[in-house]
C-alpha cells in the first residue's frame, strides 16, 4: 500500500490571495479544485492578471478526471477558459449559479469552445476515478458556495473552499453544520481552510445585522441613494432590494458587470425582486428623489465603473448632485485606498454625501474570523490542518489558531505554493518536492508572453521614460548628419533643448573617440551609447529613462 | 477701512495630505506659514514629490515679511530648499529641532545657498511688518511643534498647525491648554484647524498608553527584537529607549533616516539616552538574542529601507533569524498597504512574527480627533472656523464637527487650494477669487518639467510597453532596405518573430499605398503609420503600446 499516496499540489492560493487552484492525485487519478486568476501586483504594470502555472500538469491531460469549482469569484473560476482548453476540456462540476457566472465569463473569451459543465447540487455524490466526492453548502459572499469532502482510499481531505459561518443569512440557507459534522464524525486525515482573515479576532457579522444597519440610512435619507457594493455579493443586493420596496424607491441597477449578475441572479431564482422595483435609468431624471435608488458597482475607486462616471459627470444619465448619499456596503480591497479617497473627495466637491463600513456596519467580509475558523475545526475535527487562501502571514496566523486547539506543529501543514502535500493512512506529510508556480501572466491577447524583462523595461519607463538615439552612419563608422534625439516621458522636448543639444554633442564624441568599434561592432558600440549618454542625462537630471540607440548603416 | 482685509490663501493642504503652505497679506506684507511637499499621486509615474505653486507671489518676493514653519516634518518643510530662494531667501522662524531638520534637509539640497533660519520658542513674539505672532505648545507626533496666533488690526487668526492633545507625554511638555484658552477670551476671528482625522471619534491614546502596550512586548520577548516607526516620532524612540534600558537591551540604529533623526535629537537633547545603551551594528552578531534591540526605519514596506535589506537577506551585518519578532510600531499610510502585506509574508517566511498596531496599541496618530477638535473649538472660541490639512472629504467632516458646536454654515470656512479667503472686523468671507495651484512636479532635478504629456506616455509605455519603427527612405518616398522594429515593455522580441513580420508587412504596406505622402509628409506619413499599426497590435494583442515611427532620411 505505501505506494498509494494521495498527493496534494497547490498551485496557487497559498502566497496571495488569487490563483487558486489545487491539484488531487491518488493512483494517477487526477482531480482539481478552483482555476482562479490573480490581480497583479504593484510591479506589474500593464498586466491584465495571473493565471496558475500548469507545467506539472503536462503530459497528465489524460488523467484529469474532473475538475470541482467550489464557488463563483474570479479567484476560483477566473483561469477556467485559459485552462481547461491546456487540460483536454475536463467536466467541470459546479453549482448552478457558479456555472452560470462562468459560462458568462468564457463568452466573453475569444475563440473559445464550450466548457464541458456538469451541474452539481450539496446533495450531490460524485465519483471521479479513485476520488468520491460529497459536498457541504457553506456562507461566503456569493452564494450557492460549496465545500467538498474528497474520499480516497488512503484518506480523506475537507476543502472547505471559502467560507464564513452565517446562521442569518439572508436569501440562502446557513452553512451546513450538521452535515460537516457528520463528515467529520466519519474521520478526516486533514482540512483544507480559508485564511484571508484569520489575523482578525471574533466572528463576522451576520447579514441580517447589516440589513438593520443599511435600514437606518433608508429610514433617514431624503435625497437619492447611490449604493455600490460587489456585484457578486447577491445578498447584499437582496437586503438592498428588500429596503428599497420597503421604502419605496425605484431600482436603478448601472454598470455592465452589476447587470450582468442581476441578469443571471434572476434567471436562477438567486434574487427575489418584486414587479415594478426595477426601472430604466431613463426615469431617473423623472423619479422624485426620494424614490431613487442607484445601485452600482465602482466603490473601489475603479475608472470605469459607474460610480466613477456618475461622479466626474461622464455618465450619460445620471449626473451628481447636491443632497445625495453614497452608500459604499463594501471594505477596501489592499491597494485601493487612494482611489478610495479620491473618489470621496469628488462625491464630497459635487455636495454628496459618503457612508462607509468604517462609519457603520454595513459590510461583513465573506471568510470565517478566527472564532469561526475553530467552529470549523471543532466540526470537522481533522487530524491535521492545512491553512490555505492566503498570504504566507495569513496561512501562519491560522496555524496559530489551530495550535490553540492543541493541534501540534507536525499537524499543521503551512506549505509553499507548488509544495507537494501527501496524504497517508494516519499521517500527512509536507515533503521537499516543489513543482514550478512561476508567474503565467496574462496581458491583453497574450498569456505568458510577458516575461520579467518586459516588465523590467516597462518599470523603468514608467518611472523616467525613454530617450531612443538614431544615428545614421556609413560602413567606416562616419555619422552621416546629425544624430536624432526623441524623447518620450522623459522631458518634455520643447522645454530642454539645451539638454537635448548635450546629448548630441555627447553622441558624436562617442562615436568619434570609439571610431575602431563604430565600423566594426554596433552592439558594443550600442552598449557604450547606452551607458555613457544615461550616465550623462543622470547626472544632469537625477533620472535614469531607458536610453535606446538605434543606428541606421547606409 | 474696507479696503484694510486680512488675505489668506492656501496654496496646498486643502485637498490633500501635503503641500502644506498659507500665505497671509495685510496692507501689503506678505506672511507665509509651512512650505511643505506632497507625495505624488499613483497616476504620477517616477514623480518624486509635488510642491506648491508660488505663481501668485511672483512680483511680491519683496514683501514677505517672514515664513513660520509650525514643525519639522516634510509636508511642512520639504519645499523650502525649492522655494526659499525664489522668494529672496525670507527669515525662516522655527523652533531649534524644527531648524535643525530644515537644515539637515537644505544641505542634501544640490547647489543650495544658506537658508536665513532665525529659531524662535513658544514664548517668542515677534513683529513680521503688520503682522504681530505669538505661539502656542501643541503635541503632535513630532516634538516641538507649534500654533500660531497671527494678529492684524483687521483680524485675529489661530493657525493651530498639526496638533493633538496629549495630556501625558513622553518626552515633552502636554499642549499648552491655558494659552489657547487665554488667546480665545482675548477674540479670535478665525481657527485654522488640522482635519486629518476628522472622521475618527473619540481620543487620540496617550504616548504613555502606548509605551505600557510596547512594555508587554518586551517583557515577554526572549528572542530579537526589531522595532520599527517613524523616524521622526522622537516620543516614540524615547520610549523604546527607556524600554530597552529598563529590559537590557543593546541599541542598535539602523536606516539613515534614523540615524540622522537620533544625531538631531540627541544634539538638541530631544531624546535622552543613557550611556553604553546605543552600540554600533557591529556588535549585533556578538549579544544575546535577548539583548538586541534593532531600531529602524521601513515599517512602510519601501523598498531600500533597513527593515526591508534585512528581511531580504541584503543587509551587510543583520540577517532575520527565526524566532525574531517585528514590532511596527506605526500606522500604515494610505497607498502602501501592499507593499507592508508583501513585507510581512517575506518576515513570516524567514520564520520571525510580526506584531502591528491592529493588534495591539502600539501606535497612536499625530492628528487630533474628532473630540480634541471640538476641545480646540471650545478653547479658542473663534467667530469662524476654517478646517485645513486633509482632503476635501476630511475638511467637510471637520466642518460638520463644528456645526455640531453650533456653528452655522457660513462661519464654517471650507475652501479649496488658492481659494482666497478675506477676514474683516467681524467677519470672514470666503470668496470666489482661486489662485493658480497646478501641480508643480519635482523628478529628479527638474522642478516643473515634467508635463502632463509627459506623464500620459509614461503611464502608456508602463502599461503596454512601446514599439519603435524605424524606416529608411529616400527623397522619392521608397524605402530602402528593411522597417527595423524594436520594442520595450511590449512582448519579448525574440518570442514574437510573427507579430514583429506582420508589422514590417504592414509597414510596407502603407508606404506603398501613401507613396505621395511619404515623398512629401513625413508628420503625415507618421501618424498614419502610429495609428494603423497602433490599430494592427490592438486587434493582435489588446495591447496599446506607444507606437514611435522614425524616419531617416538617405
Amino acid at each position: 500500500m505505501t505506494n498509494y499516496k494521495l498527493q496534494i499540489v497547490p498551485l496557487g492560493g497559498l502566497e496571495e490571495i488569487g490563483r487558486n487552484m489545487t491539484v488531487f492525485e491518488y493512483r494517477g487519478d487526477i482531480l482539481i479544485v478552483d482555476m482562479g486568476l490573480q490581480f497583479p501586483e504593484e510591479d506589474m504594470p500593464g498586466i491584465d492578471y495571473i493565471i496558475p502555472n500548469i507545467e506539472c500538469l503536462r503530459g497528465k491531460e489524460d488523467r484529469v478526471k474532473g475538475v470541482v469549482i467550489t464557488h463563483g469569484h474570479y479567484d476560483h473560476i477566473g483561469a477556467i477558459s485559459h485552462l481547461s482548453p491546456r487540460l483536454k476540456n475536463p467536466p467541470i462540476y459546479c453549482t448552478p449559479l457558479t456555472a452560470a457566472i462562468i459560462q458568462k465569463r468564457h463568452e466573453e473569451y475569444r475563440g473559445a469552445k464550450p466548457l464541458n459543465i456538469k451541474i452539481i447540487t450539496e446533495e450531490s455524490r460524485i465519483r471521479l476515478g479513485e476520488f468520491r466526492l460529497e459536498f457541504f453548502r457553506v456562507n461566503h459572499n456569493i452564494p450557492q458556495g460549496i465545500g467538498i469532502l474528497i474520499q480516497t482510499e488512503s484518506g480523506t481531505v475537507i476543502h472547505a473552499g471559502d467560507f464564513k459561518f452565517d446562521f442569518s443569512p439572508i436569501g440562502e440557507r446557513p452553512i451546513d453544520v450538521g452535515k460537516i459534522a457528520r463528515f467529520g464524525e466519519r474521520g478526516i486525515d486533514l482540512l483544507m481552510t480559508d485564511s484571508t482573515n484569520a489575523e482578525s479576532p471574533g466572528y463576522q457579522i451576520s447579514e441580517r445585522g447589516i440589513e438593520s444597519e443599511l435600514d437606518k440610512i433608508f429610514a433617514k435619507t431624503k435625497g437619492r441613494l447611490i449604493v455600490s457594493t460587489f456585484s457578486s455579493l447577491i445578498s447584499r443586493l437582496q437586503e438592498i432590494i428588500n429596503l428599497a420596496q420597503k421604502y419605496d424607491r425605484k431600482v436603478i441597477v448601472e454598470g455592465r458587470s452589476m447587470k450582468t449578475i442581476f441578469e443571471i441572479a434572476l434567471r436562477y431564482h438567486a434574487l427575489q425582486v418584486k414587479r415594478g422595483t426595477l426601472v430604466d435609468v431613463g426615469r431617473v431624471n423623472r423619479l422624485k428623489d426620494n424614490k431613487v435608488l442607484i445601485l452600482c458597482t465602482g466603490a473601489q475607486g475603479e475608472g470605469g465603473a459607474a460610480l466613477m462616471r456618475i461622479v466626474n459627470g461622464e455618465h450619460r444619465r445620471i449626473r451628481i448632485k447636491k443632497g445625495d448619499t453614497f452608500v459604499f456596503s463594501s471594505s477596501v480591497i489592499p491597494g485601493n485606498e487612494r482611489a478610495v479617497q479620491c473618489l470621496k473627495d469628488a462625491i464630497y466637491k459635487a455636495g454628496g454625501e459618503v457612508i462607509h463600513y468604517q462609519m457603520m456596519d454595513i459590510h461583513a467580509g465573506g471568510h470565517a474570523k478566527a472564532e469561526e475558523l475553530k467552529m470549523m475545526m471543532r466540526l470537522a475535527r481533522p487530524k491535521a490542518v492545512m491553512p490555505i487562501h492566503g498570504n504566507h502571514f495569513l496561512l501562519v496566523s491560522n496555524g496559530k489558531i489551530a495550535s490553540q486547539l492543541g493541534y501540534h506543529n507536525r499537524q499543521i501543514i503551512i506549505a509553499r505554493n507548488g509544495q507537494i502535500v501527501e496524504v497517508m493512512k494516519n499521517r500527512v506529510n509536507l515533503t521537499r518536492k516543489i513543482v514550478n508556480t512561476d508567474y503565467v501572466m496574462v496581458d491583453g491577447l497574450g498569456v505568458g508572453d510577458v516575461s520579467g524583462v518586459v516588465l523590467r523595461d516597462r518599470q523603468a519607463m514608467a518611472s523616467d521614460g525613454m530617450v531612443v538615439i538614431v544615428l545614421t552612419m556609413d560602413r567606416e563608422g562616419r555619422l552621416h548628419g546629425e544624430p536624432e534625439i526623441i524623447s518620450r516621458g522623459f522631458v518634455y522636448v520643447k522645454g530642454s533643448q539645451e539638454l537635448i543639444g548635450g546629448i548630441k554633442r555627447k553622441v558624436k564624441e562617442i562615436i568619434h573617440r570609439n571610431r575602431g568599434i563604430a565600423a566594426t561592432d554596433h552592439d558594443l558600440l550600442r552598449a557604450k551609447l547606452r551607458d555613457d549618454i544615461g550616465q550623462q542625462l543622470y547626472t544632469k537630471t537625477e533620472r535614469r529613462p531607458l536610453v535606446l540607440p538605434v543606428i541606421v548603416k547606409v
